[in-house]
């Protein structure tokens, strides 16, 4: 199952790489890291460079394709050739797939419109501009459309694929390769549980950037 | 607060990535990816390359140094210059930790000798060699030492490193940004929860890499 990881100078690298190392103990998924250009592409905050070996060209109808997420949408939502990209892998994909904000990417794309779907908790309303229909959920599957919630929620939503297409076996050998038994050591990790000052704070500190980029 | 994590050939990168996104959403955490040479470094299974800006010589005195794991432990155990880099580091470090088979790094190094540690479960029996106890827990601090169990470990690991350095918000704050509310489909990612067939099948899978490398 050929697999289509979009790489770009603004990425949240966990958004691909919980998904990615999911995949790749799958026997049978062969994971390709695709970009406009090849080489390396620069995470969102700089500190880290990674390579995309394939350009989109390359790999232009991959059997799933993943969008990872950025602070800065408009980094995706922005570039034509990856819009034009997503809209022809998505017309035979098996499974066309975001984690984070990597769903405007997909909106902006077109392949939204009249869709369920989640992202980032702090972008969930931007889908509407898509014609998508926000969910407040961690993962959430619409047909063949599947988006993962923040950027860990990428680690779910992979394995709930993996069940989907290889069984529950090969998703179950995967979890406990990457021994995914989570104890994180506060319970605040959705603005359902955390303090509301810290969702509001963060929503303040966030605003410029998802906003003044969407 | 500068944080040096460890890159090489063979990497499991989401060791090294879990953290890292923990990290670099707290203000006054500086993430450094460090190699014995700068420039590419390839995944366990070569599906990927990540780039190390800074040689081992570049940051010998991190705050925080972090060694990821790989299925082929000779990778790290096997190199003196990571060694010696990881003894001098560990000298003045605030913190010294591991994620995955990293342990087998630090304890190669010397510096798990006689302390209680952890890692990824098909590797953990491997810790006595060095003289470290091992502990079947997802996340050990034992003084200043912190090692995680497998892959995904170094998620809970960096969040309680973070709350125990700059506290309780600054650990949310991040646990927030990363959406890290997990819920995985298979509550099966631990040797306690998971099938014992598929247990003893990856044992039986894994144990000439991890066994012909330690």
């Amino acid at each position: 199952m050929q697999t289509a990881i979009l790489l770009f100078d603004g990425m949240t690298v966990l958004d691909a790489i919980g998904p990615y190392e999911v995949f790749q103990s799958v026997p049978g998924v062969d994971v390709h890291f695709v970009a406009r250009t090849k080489g390396e592409k620069r995470a969102d905050f700089r500190r880290l460079g990674l390579i995309a070996d394939f350009t989109l060209d390359e790999v232009p109808r991959p059997d799933v394709l993943l969008i990872p997420g950025t602070p800065f949408p408009a980094s995706v939502t922005g570039d034509p050739a990856v819009l034009d990209w997503i809209r022809g892998a998505h017309e035979t994909s098996t499974w066309t797939t975001s984690v984070c904000t990597g769903a405007l990417g997909l909106g902006a794309a077109g392949v939204l419109d009249g869709k369920r779907a989640t992202t980032h908790w702090l972008a969930l309303d931007a889908l509407r501009a898509f014609g998508a229909t926000p969910v407040d959920q961690r993962v959430v599957r619409d047909g063949k459309i599947w988006t993962a919630a923040g950027v860990s929620a990428g680690i779910d939503m992979a394995l709930a694929l993996v069940g989907e297409q290889f069984g529950e076996e090969a998703a179950q050998a995967a979890q406990l390769i990457i021994e995914y038994d989570p104890q994180p050591p506060y319970d605040g990790g959705s603005t359902k549980k955390a303090p509301v000052a810290l969702v509001e704070g963060l929503r303040a500190q966030f605003a410029s950037l998802m906003g003044g980029q969407e």
